[in-house]
Order: C-alpha cells, then structure tokens, then sequence
C-alpha cells in the first residue's frame, strides 16, 4: 500500500502572484507550454508572464498545444526548448497543455532519445515542472500521468512514464471564463477520476482518504452544472457559479487527481480514448458516457453505496439520469464501438484496474 | 493554502523486506540511527540489516539514541558519518531516532558547520533519509519536524530545518512487542497531533482531510485502549490488541503525522516539553495532560464538535474522562508549571498557531 504525492500544491485567489517565488526555485530559464487562447484569456498566461519578469527569470512561450496534444508536437517543442537552454517548464491550461509540459520536459532533458522513448519502461530525468490549471477537470497537476495523441494508432494513450510536477499553482478564477458545456465537461471528468479510483484494484486506505473527500465536495456543488431551462443557455455561453462553488470543483478536481495517482483510470477513461479520436468528443463528455454503466458492474458492492451516498444520489438510477442531463447524449457508431471495446479488452494496463470478469457483452451494458 | 508531503509512504506487514529496493535509490552507505533496545526486540533493526544486506549496500549502525535527543547525540553521530562516507540514512523507532536521524543527516552534510546551525534559519542540504516507526505516535516518518534536547535551555525545541524523509517503511506489526502504557502515550500523542492540526491556524482544506480521516480512525479504535480492570494490567505488561486494532493505531498516526505537517503543533505540545524535561514524563502523556483544556479554549467552534464526534465522544467532559482515564494524572510542581507557561507565552511559534488571545491565566486552565 502507498501514498507517494510529492507535488507542493499552492491553492488561493491570486496563487500565481503571490507564489512567483515557487518558480525561481526550479531552473534559470523557462518555457510556458500552453495553447493559442484560453490562458490569454482568462488572465492566466499573463499572470505567469508577470510571475517570471517579477524574479527576473527568462523564458520563451510555447502556445502551439492542440487540445489533445500529439507526439509530433511534444518532440518540436523539445526541440526549441534544447536549442534555447530551457531547464524548466510551465504548463498552462487544461490536461493538454499540463500534459504535454511533462511529457516535453523529459524529451528535452534527454536529447540523445528520440520520441519512441515516451511509450518505453525505462527510467529518465526530467526537468522541473510548474502546473498552472485552468479548468476543473484533469488533475494533471497533481498527478504523474501524460496522455498523448496517436496518430497511427487513432487513439490517445499514457505515457510510460511517472512525471509529478514540482509545483502546482492552482486559483480558482481561471474557471470563471469557462464555457457552460466545456466547464461540465471538465467537471464530469473530475467525477470520472473519483469513480474510477475508488472502485479500481489498486485503491487503498490512503488514495480513497482522497475520494472521498472529492465526491464530498462534488456531491456539495453538483446541482451548479444542472441546465436552468428558463434560460436560453448553448455552448458559447459563460455558465455562472459563485465563487464559491467555482473553488469547490477545483478542489474537488485537485484531491480527484490525488486519489487517481494511486490507481490510474479504469475502463471508462480506456473507452473514451477512440471516442474523442475518432468522433471529436471532448474528452470529459467521452469519459461520463461510461459511468453509469461502470457503477453497475460494482453495483453489489458496498463502495457503490459509498460513493452515491457521499455525491448524494438515492440511486445508480437517479446517478444516470444527472449525468445524462447535464452531458447530454452521443451517438457512437456502431463499428467504432466494437473497435473500442476491442481496443480495450486489448489493453491489460486499463484491464487490471478493474476486479471483475470483463467481456464485450459486459461492456456493451456501458453505452 | 499548501499541500506537501513528498514523502513516498509504503505501509503493509512485511513492508521493509518487501520494499527493500527503495533503500539503493537513497545513497550508497547507509547508516542506522536508532536506540539501544526496542528495534533489537520489536524485529525492526533486523529487518532493516537484512534488507540492507539483500541489496548489498554497506551500512554501519548508531545505536545510542536516547530517549529525548540531544544536540551533543547527534553531533557525534554526524561525525561518525562523516567519517565513515555515509550518504543516508534509516531511522528506526519512534519519535527521537526517527527525528535524530534528520538532524544527523543535515549536520553529515555539511561538515564545515556548528551544531548552532541546527536552530538557524538557513537553507541547507542534506541526505536522503528513510524511516521505520515502530511507535503509532510521532508521525516523525511523514513530518519534516526533528525535535531535539537543548539541555542548556532544560526543554526540548524543534530544529529550523524542514526535513522530509524520503521513503517511510510502515509495519504495524512492530507495535506488537510495545508495553501498555508506552503504547498509550504515543496513541495520544497521535489523538493530540490530530487536535492541534485540525485546531489551528495554519489549518485548511487539505490538512483536515488527513485530520478528520485520523479522527475516524483513532476513535473506531479508541476504547481498546481503556484498562481492563479484572486483569492485572501495570507497565511492564504488553498490551493486546487484533492486528486490526494495531494497524489502525499506525495509520492514525501516519495521517496525524500528513496532518500536522501542514500546521505544526499547538500549545499543548508546547506546554508539554519542559514537563518532560524537568519531570521526565513521557512525550505522549505530557502533551495529553493539556488536551482537555485545548479543546475547552475552541469550545463555542463548530470544529470542536466535528472532532468530537468524529472520535465519539458526547461532550469535552466525556472526552476528559477519557483521557485521564488512560493517561493517569500528573503531579506538576508550582514552579515547573509557572516557568512552563512563561516559556509557551514567550514561543512566537506555538502563539502564531493558536487564533485566540492566550495569557497565563487561560493557560492555567489547562492543567
């Protein structure tokens, strides 16, 4: 049994500014790894511009990160950051971005490996890494873990590697310009990552001290993302939570990625992988799709009690109906969903998370 | 609001054989820091030769840790260490090897310093450093408190450093050797690691998941304690508890440990230290005398009937009973007290953790 979280997380109003200091201690010249928009714009990416010129350390910007970041573009972000002398990393956004900070530092601080290395068993330096989160949802700053897109394999998959951030400077108001649909879906996928830890082989005393604690604080704020239908809310509108309920999902996502530390992800992340490839479904919708369905398999256990009971649902039933109100419905075709479920009764990682027997018939309960 | 605990914690029965590979990760020459007995009795120091051995790494053993250690201990032992080009460290035991061992590990480290470097606050380096409890107390194996005998100044004092172990080895089954009343002090050592973090001003949202969870567990647990009155229980009796019991008590104190490192202590373990310098009472009992009034002082705070319930109690009276009835009473002289209260009142550190205003009089109540 272990309980290994070395991140120092930092978690307040104004973070950034008040913890510049954090940075200096963890090289003598940066990159920003982030994307082309949300962190302009939600005030983020200027905070840790100031962060830096404000203790005088130099760095570069990197904000070509795609939303689920290929291969190809961790490998040309190492390389610009080898021939710029950059010995630490900033990570801001989503898990893309968080994400693919980890997996550019090792291949930086590496420049004799090339990319195949990313996917090998084998242990390699990184650089330092700072995690600056702007959305409720992946946990990637607290959490070992980098999933990248594959091109030739059509899908997205997990490093091989265990990167933890050094720092996590985490403000709840970079929530605050999220979009109505892609705020839920963040938050889903926090949901996802409580669920999948705490009914998973490898959860324990410790990582579900976490799980708890996370569907505590779901549960405490979850009405926030059900649709107020007197108003005319759609995708492009900003969803409006107090402040309040904005820090409650940000903790909720930060102590989720702590439980899925422990564990890693179970079947429903190892679903939603071809589904976002192939369909273009954001991923913290991809991964609700499967919940429900996963509570079922588990549904004799005590720890399905558990977890209904601290979110706050009477039942699997009335779970169901939630998640599906606020994610609504996706249509998967039926030939991508038997490769799917192919895919994942083909991967012994995402396999031996889970305690039970597991076949395509079962699986097919999940849609 | 932080959160750090880069301590990797395994914790099982059997654990040190079973990790024992985390050892070659730490250096290259180990040394032992531990006391002349218990380790020998409880199967602890065996386990770490034998561990040490099956990964051949060369060690030397320093086992003249007292109870309570000294500045002038661990002086010499960094001495020795350097000497004989040791770079880690394994403390065994409770709370003073577990803590002399990182005092000894940053004074090895840096050979061209004084002891007074101990109680200065300076950055410094120092090895890597793991740890074997075998008391359910001090939390020393997650903290990064050493706590050392100053005799000039006739208390015991925290040192200035932060030190994290690297690795903690956690077997429950070593408190199986412990007599009764030893044991009681460190589980109430434990129960008051837990107060004093969760009441605190240094308290947030993170520590107090590690505090609840070791309130819920400590108090499932907490009448095993309570003598059995028709056996012919005294001191030099082992206690009997199921392993479950035990195992228990040890990850009570593993999250007390997660809990208080994000807080530090309060003014019960400040009050307690000149008691068990000048009287020679035990850590464990010396800071329980002080809990009931600690709790008094918070009495209007919901946070006190959150503790209390967690641990099962109806009332602060109920809880006093309690602790009296396990830790016995203590005679404390007038003047030792008077000079005790003066000593808390003149700590910047404990006052800053406790939010109230305190002055002898209040103090007073305490006893």
């Amino acid at each position: 049994m272990k309980l290994y979280m070395p991140t120092a997380v930092f978690c307040e109003k104004d973070c950034v500014r008040l913890h510049s200091d954090e940075l200096t201690k963890l090289g003598t010249k940066g990159m920003i790894v982030t994307g082309k928009h949300s962190s302009r714009f939600n005030g983020s990416l200027n905070n840790v511009e100031d962060a830096l010129k404000s203790q005088n350390i130099p760095y570069i910007i990197y904000d070509d990160v795609e939303a689920n970041p290929s291969v190809e573009t961790v490998v040309k972000a190492s390389k610009i950051a080898q021939t710029e002398g950059v010995d630490f990393f900033i990570g801001i956004g989503g898990g893309s971005p968080m994400d693919a900070a980890k997996a550019i530092s090792l291949l930086a601080k590496n420049p004799d490996k090339d990319s195949s290395v990313l996917f090998k068993n084998t242990t390699l330096e990184y650089y330092p890494i700072a995690e600056v989160p702007t959305t409720s949802g992946t946990g990637s700053e607290v959490t070992p873990y980098a999933i990248l897109t594959l091109h030739e394999k059509h899908t997205k998959q997990s490093i091989s590697h265990e990167i933890y951030p050094a720092v996590a400077l985490v403000d709840y108001t970079y929530l605050k310009t999220a979009k109505r649909s892609g705020f839920i879906n963040t938050c889903v996928d926090t949901l996802a990552h409580l669920i999948e830890a705490y009914l998973n082989t490898n959860a324990n005393d410790y990582n579900r001290i976490y799980a708890r604690e996370g569907f505590r604080l779901w549960g405490s704020v979850k009405n926030a993302l059900v649709p107020c239908m007197n108003k005319n809310e759609n995708d492009t509108e900003s969803i409006e939570l107090t402040d309040e309920e904005y820090e409650t999902f940000m903790h909720a996502s930060l102590v989720a990625g702590m439980a899925i530390t422990h564990t890693g992800t179970s079947l429903p992340h190892g679903l939603s992988y071809p589904i976002t490839y192939e369909l273009g479904v954001p991923h913290g919708k991809a991964v609700g799709i499967f919940l429900p369905g996963f509570l079922r398999n588990y549904e004799n256990l005590s720890e399905v009690h558990d977890v209904l009971e601290l979110l706050g649902f009477s039942s699997i039933n009335s779970f169901e109906n939630y998640i599906r109100t606020i994610i609504g419905s996706v249509e998967i075709p039926i030939e991508i969903w038997e490769t799917d479920k192919k895919s994942v009764l083909d991967n012994p990682a995402k396999l031996k998370n889970y305690p039970f027997e597991i076949n395509a018939e079962i699986l097919s309960t999940y849609r």
